[in-house]
């Protein structure tokens, strides 16, 4: 116990460190958000506070892609080339466990193994635990953390399933699709919703014996993606073709980037993305809240075991067990 | 207002057109559990807890698949063979409206022509409104709905993007995953948690020149399959070919729902699925109720408008604020 006040560190302690850049205590920081103690996420509530001024600043770039089209080794490729231009570069990922299986896949760091030893890159391992909902919120945190820490690329990763390319979106500035040269086949395996999504695709391993395959996905998605609603950024979705293995593409990834950061700047959805993004997570915020609330209450914490026995039992109706646990909530 | 009363029925005048398989009296009733008001809502509440003891017998099948893969054809086809057997079968749909286009792709009646028209069956159009969170209920209270009406086969297909299968999981006995004789191109396309939700494969379109392809796709699949954890229930997904187009596979699959029935009825998992389904009900529909209590507080309603201006305007921090209005919430 006493140990354990030790090691506790105040609210300026972060955000100097924080802001100093030391990698140590910008760990320690994505530690105490991801924590579920009450008392770590008043200090961390705080020290988000603390650290907004000093966030915004940087591209938020969001990536995407079913699991074998070579998002690890894209990212490594890509963070390494801005990292040697002197950009900053941070990669969080967002993982939420599969509901049966549990746990992570891969370590994150050993997937990508050139930017996690530069010394401008920070990779951080996707948090394990917990709903979706938990994961998003504490991957905006640490984003906003990263933001503080003076990383100016904070790229999201979905590694888990499905709703994963949602929430990321709901975070970054752009959404990146990437798919496999198999000539239109994958069409069917990205989910149009998240095609909507994009603001660009990638065919990646576009090399060697599979390029003519590439150029024929291109064209297939180019068609498939006419049919899709305009954006409310006007924004029309771009597709290049990429090779992580070959670093080849990526000049005209990173123009594509440019032009969007300054096009949309200009026409002012930049900001407006963030302000909706800000708005949806307060309303994240709040469901998060009332649950705490509610479920942490120990009135209902007590009547809830009971009821929910009863429920299990198949005794009484969810529905109205629900309504009297509202009920009770509403009376206390 | 005065025809809106006259048109208004009570909870006997629903529980005994529904009890008496009324199909126009059942559509109302979905109507109502639909509805956002706050009366409907009540009364919509009352409607399935008299529901509630007619309900249960039914075997509920969820049915997911990626677009093209022929749900539609394979439903329409299996459920006009149980309704010409005599079964009463009902089809419900979850179609979270995507983020970004809004609505329905495609009205249902229009794609199951043959069991449509059956005087035995019963296909719902899916609730185009609102969020999962939403739509799941709806589609919960609607299953029970049609067992009081005296369906004894449910099928629920997702339309809708990623998070959907989950939903429709959490409310069947038996959660049927349709793939193309892609030869498993399409491994990369179907997310390995659906894939682990599965209780069987179909693989689809096995007919004709791409019976050879189907069948490499069969043994690839059963390679993937053998990696994933055994299931609670001890089931061992099966994987058939069928073909909608030609009705084959199809006697196979019914053999297999009911083996799957009493193996599972005999080894008590049948009961403790839906045990748990009933659970997750009662944990949602708190959540649900929650939010509509808060949302809905004509305090909170004016001051959130307020201070969600200020978040849009990034004026004010997401998080400090969902503080401030749950604050507010406690000291009321």
């Amino acid at each position: 116990m006493a140990r354990r006040q030790a090691k506790r560190l105040s609210l300026s302690e972060y955000l100097d460190g924080i802001r100093a850049g030391n990698r140590m205590m910008l760990s320690k920081a994505i530690t105490l958000v991801e924590s579920r103690l009450a008392s770590d996420r008043k200090l961390a509530n705080e020290l988000i506070e603390a650290c907004l001024p000093f966030t915004g600043q940087s591209y938020r770039l969001g990536i995407t892609g079913v699991p074998g089209v070579g998002k690890s080794t894209l990212i490594d490729t890509f963070g390494f080339r801005l990292a040697e231009q002197g950009h900053k570069v941070a990669v969080l990922a967002i993982d939420p466990s599969s509901q049966l299986s549990k746990g992570s896949i891969l370590g994150d760091k050993t997937r990508m193994h050139q930017l996690a030893h530069h010394p401008a890159a920070y990779v951080r391992p996707s948090p394990t635990a917990g709903s979706l909902g938990g994961v998003a919120r504490q991957t905006r945190e640490t984003l906003l953390l990263c933001e503080a820490a003076g990383y100016d690329t904070i790229i999201v990763e979905t590694v888990g399933v499905g709703q994963s390319e949602t929430a990321v979106h709901g975070m970054v500035d752009f959404f990146l699709l990437l798919a496999l040269p198999n000539a239109g086949d994958d069409l069917q395996g990205i989910k149009k919703g998240v095609m909507e999504m994009a603001d660009a695709l990638l065919i990646n391993k576009a090399d060697g014996p599979f390029l003519p395959k590439a150029r024929q996905a291109k064209a297939n998605y180019s068609q498939a993606m006419r049919l899709f609603p305009q954006k409310e950024s006007n924004w029309k979705p771009q597709i290049h073709l990429v090779s992580a293995l070959e670093n080849t593409g990526l000049d005209q990834v990173q123009q594509m980037l440019e032009t969007y950061r300054s096009s949309m700047e200009q026409n002012g959805f930049w900001q407006k993305r963030r302000s909706q993004q800000a708005q949806q997570w307060m309303y994240d915020a709040i469901r998060q809240g009332l649950e705490d609330q509610f479920f942490n209450h120990p009135a209902i914490r007590e009547r809830l075991v009971e009821l929910q026995q009863l429920v299990l039992e198949q005794k009484r109706a969810p529905i109205q067990v629900a309504e009297e646990l509202l009920q009770a909530w509403r009376d206390q």
